[in-house]
């Protein structure tokens, strides 16, 4: 091992080792584990659930903890009835750009489902965040986010209807939407303010990504303004946890 | 309900109705246990699991599962024996500042533990992460993070011996690194890039950092550099995604 505890700074945990020296059962089959996925590569399959548990002599109840982790983390994936290793996270900028070109930029290509378009009037607090009066009328569009046809994630945008009432009549739900407003309405984003978390998905939520349940996910949220310094929109975007990851440069 | 979907953007989570209507028993029992701990209010303990059992009617078995969720995503925590309905999460700005002032801006008092100081040869990619030949003398630091005594994530930082030679006798491992560097050896720090995903915990994380094993945390590995744009640091750091989430403001 190279680094302390295993550990390298820019690679998937390996470390598990408690300090009373305990290596829960496990965790040392998915350390195994780890070093097949390696060997293997991205897209290769694993062998039989049956043969994992014989090969690190480990009951089928400890080896499917290991593969559950394993799942969690993004490194396998289901294919057909199969597994097999996935690919690394995506790398996602935190920037004013849309999710639309931070994808392109990775080489893959992104599209958008349409969930649901309705409107409702503002309850409280959304009013305050948009500068609209309590009741005033809202979109809120609901989609599901693509890369390459795979479902990676659902987003949800919260806009004052006065700022763009033909909305549901003018908009292909699979484009843009910073594209539209820029292109058509002459809209341009001027800043944003994020708070990024982790949650679980809803069981909900899961079904319309089709992940497991209680999956850890990256949830954004985002408040943006226009180049006037007006509010835009409120965005809720909730990323697999195991799909996605989010870089960011700090300037001095 | 006043969101869609019963949805508020910037509230916790609590659609869960999947499309064919089915909502799963825990799930519902978990909507109702939130709805108690809007009424209970940060600090106050929650009933036990027996009398929670009984008021909604579910297993304990199914109980638990909801109440699992809930400590998963920081909405309840541990004191003493019992459970009581946890604060919200902290919000530290992705920034240069350090940790220490991240969390003193939020009225918390910011601590830190050193779990190791090892030096060690540095390893190819480091080396040129860090601008080192391989096997130039690296420091590992290792310290848990601390808000309030409240341990709330691990930190580890790669740093050349070259740069610091004297870390190891000058340098009080409870202070901050970056008021270490910049006031006694004159380092400033330039930029640094980061990277932001969530993990699992690994057994000895969790036993370090004091959680359930297996919780999501956030990892953010930061690579920096000085004033006059050279490679400072490498650092990993690990965060208990039920405590902590990330904020930051988008310039056009």
């Amino acid at each position: 091992m190279d680094y302390p505890n295993g550990q390298e700074p820019g690679a998937p945990i390996r470390s598990g080792i408690p300090e009373h020296g305990r290596i829960p059962k496990y965790y040392a089959a998915k350390v195994q584990l780890e070093t097949l996925l390696a060997e293997l590569g991205e897209g290769e399959a694993l062998p039989t659930e049956r043969e994992l548990a014989l090969r690190f002599e480990v009951s089928r109840e400890t080896l499917r903890q290991a593969l559950r982790e394993l799942h969690l983390e993004g490194r396998l994936r289901r294919l057909g009835r199969g597994t097999v290793v996935a690919g690394p996270k995506l790398e996602q900028p935190l920037s004013l750009a849309s999710y639309t070109e931070g994808v392109r930029k990775q080489g893959r290509r992104p599209g958008r489902h349409l969930v649901g378009l309705d409107r409702f009037p503002a309850p409280e607090k959304l009013a305050g965040e948009l500068g609209l009066q309590v009741g005033d009328e809202v979109w809120h569009m609901e989609r599901v986010l693509l890369a390459d046809d795979e479902r990676v994630g659902l987003e949800s945008t919260y806009v004052a209807v006065a700022r763009v009432p033909r909305l549901d009549a003018e908009f292909e739900p699979d484009s843009s939407f910073y594209a539209y407003l820029h292109e058509r309405l002459g809209i341009g984003f001027g800043d944003a303010d994020e708070r990024l978390e982790t949650v679980l998905a809803t069981p909900r939520e899961a079904l319309l990504i089709g992940t497991p349940g209680a999956l850890p996910m990256l949830l954004i949220h985002r408040l943006s303004r226009d180049t006037r310094g007006l509010p835009l929109e409120r965005v809720r975007s909730l990323y697999r946890g195991d799909r996605f990851s989010f870089t960011t440069h700090l300037g001095g």
